[in-house]
């Protein structure tokens, strides 16, 4: 019998809550502003984000043979078995932060062992070289949303409360520069960056790449599923179907970098009440990051010059966000602490 | 035996061994930077920040007769008592950053009970009132700094690894525009700011108090203790007096914000080599913070829109540190892991 909610009452019910600690008004700034992001989200005017989760998908990129990584694409399967062995940044990162963490198969080109660590969700081995043809079929990028959406699927069941969003994946800054140039109409040259590390020649082929790929599919820029399917990746199209989902359960996401971003503009393009979900954690320090926010129009909380995926810029917002609940949960009242207001109210 | 620690060489072995770690060179941004800052304050290749504690200096200020601050003087009092019984904003955030709180009442004006979770070590009263002399004897300044020194050598007697330092004390915006102006050259108009939340007429009233502040006591300006002692304030005093300590023990200082800065600007007058200490978390909302920080030649990590003091910003660095510590103790290595290095290296 609920009708839709009232998002602007339930934003000033938080910040009036938040008005009355003992603080000066607004003093806490951007941790305020994540108390009413963390409320909205949640659809609750006590949000909680314990327990939290990480999610890294990842996948290959069949661009990776026209040289366009400062890594081989073997890479990418090498990581993932760092991740099972728990060596990787975003293994010491999430523990660090007291958030669990799971890592999904969806197109990484090698054979894996099967490990307990890692969930297989296999779509294909790799995308498909984006300058043949689309890098995934419809049927493969649908089949790549319902991997991510099962993923948030599996974090609800276990009591999850906040989603943090990675990737791994050699050569899927060149998918996510296509999708952004796409799709926020960006230029080329804004948004390709050096990604791991690529240097001049390695980057000039990359613009080539993207500029190559933009007019290719051209056609397909106008539905948003299509053009993720064209230029996108396993991974990205799981974040998508993974953001999507977070929308329908009401689970906030911590948005990782320049690649999740990617993600967020085609699940903000499939649905645009999914910005409800998305707090976008840092800039990244990859070229076309900063542009791509300005056009979606958010504020990220961090600048840490951080350019390495995974969730790892992600994760450092988790502790911002327990604290930020925490305030709203635990500090005191003006009244209740007995503490004087402003000099003349 | 040991001759003066070689921290070039420090700083480039901590960098060698993040340069090994599952990663590209740099990706990790200001969290690698931060390892070495950690490792450099701790002289120690394996920087730890467990234990931490926050300590909040709380003092009241003569100059508040002025009408320099929104908030009446008696909510410094009151304000410790919230501390007391853990309602107030660092409570909540030290709780939820793991980290113990010590407060210290250096020179409340009022008499507070006897509480155990308060350390009394008051100087006087509040300082005296800076237009009619000096804010403090030199004897006050130099026990003021005593007290500062004494609560750091608890916290290490505790175990401590990490300092996490704050203040509370109503009008201390306008004894710390004092002292940054006249310690970094700074221009009035550049440092004064509006602290919890001055009205116009208030702004104009605090700028003309720190404009013949500084011309009343013009001639202590040469002498960095005289200085503090003539505009300072005795929680300010104690705070340069913790990160002098600090410094003789070894102990990084997360540094909050702008009052915390002019502490630090002082520490570092009375001894240059104790930058080696400080480690900025962020630059807060008030005018003047984001000038001194540049004048000091430093780069904070956060810009969060804080101006509430208490340790409040520099908290939020704690998880920071504790993640960098991990990264170093904790990842992978491109050999350990067997993951493959860049194309063509």
């Amino acid at each position: 019998m609920s009708g839709p909610p009232d998002l602007a009452s339930l934003a000033a019910e938080v910040q009036h809550q938040l008005d009355q600690k003992t603080k000066p008004v607004g003093a806490l700034g951007s941790l305020e502003r994540l108390c009413v992001a963390l409320a909205l989200a949640q659809e609750h005017p006590r949000p909680q984000v314990d327990p939290a989760r990480v999610i890294v998908f990842a996948a290959d990129h069949g661009v990776t043979r026209h040289g366009v990584s400062a890594y081989p694409p073997e890479v990418t399967a090498q990581m993932v078995l760092n991740f099972a062995h728990g060596g990787a940044a975003i293994n010491v990162l999430a523990r660090a932060a007291g958030a669990s963490l799971e890592v999904v198969d969806v197109g990484v080109a090698a054979s894996l062992p099967p490990l307990p660590q890692i969930v297989s969700a296999k779509v294909r081995r790799g995308s498909r070289d984006l300058l043949e043809g689309p890098a995934m079929s419809p049927a493969e990028c649908v089949e790549a949303l319902a991997v991510g959406a099962r993923a948030v699927d599996r974090a609800r069941a276990d009591g999850v409360r906040c989603l943090v969003l990675g990737e791994m994946g050699i050569g899927n800054t060149t998918a996510a520069a296509c999708l952004l140039a796409g799709q926020l109409d960006l230029p080329v040259l804004g948004v390709v960056g050096r990604g791991t590390g690529l240097d001049g020649a390695g980057l000039k082929r990359k613009r080539e790449v993207v500029r190559r790929a933009l007019a290719l599919h051209a056609a397909e820029r106008e539905r948003p599923e299509a053009w993720l399917a064209a230029v996108g990746g396993l991974e990205i199209a799981a974040l998508t179907g993974a953001m999507l989902r977070a929308h329908a359960l009401k689970l906030p996401v911590l948005v990782d970098g320049y690649i999740v971003t990617a993600a967020a503009t085609m699940a903000r393009a499939l649905n645009p009440a999914v910005a409800q979900q998305l707090i976008h954690v840092h800039v990244s320090a990859e070229r076309g990051h900063r542009l791509a926010l300005k056009a979606l129009g958010v504020t990220p909380l961090l600048d840490l010059d951080l350019r390495l995926g995974e969730a790892s810029g992600a994760i450092l917002g988790l502790p911002l966000a327990r604290s930020a609940c925490a305030i709203l949960h635990e500090m005191a009242s003006f009244a209740s602490a007995g503490v004087s207001g402003r000099v003349g109210t």
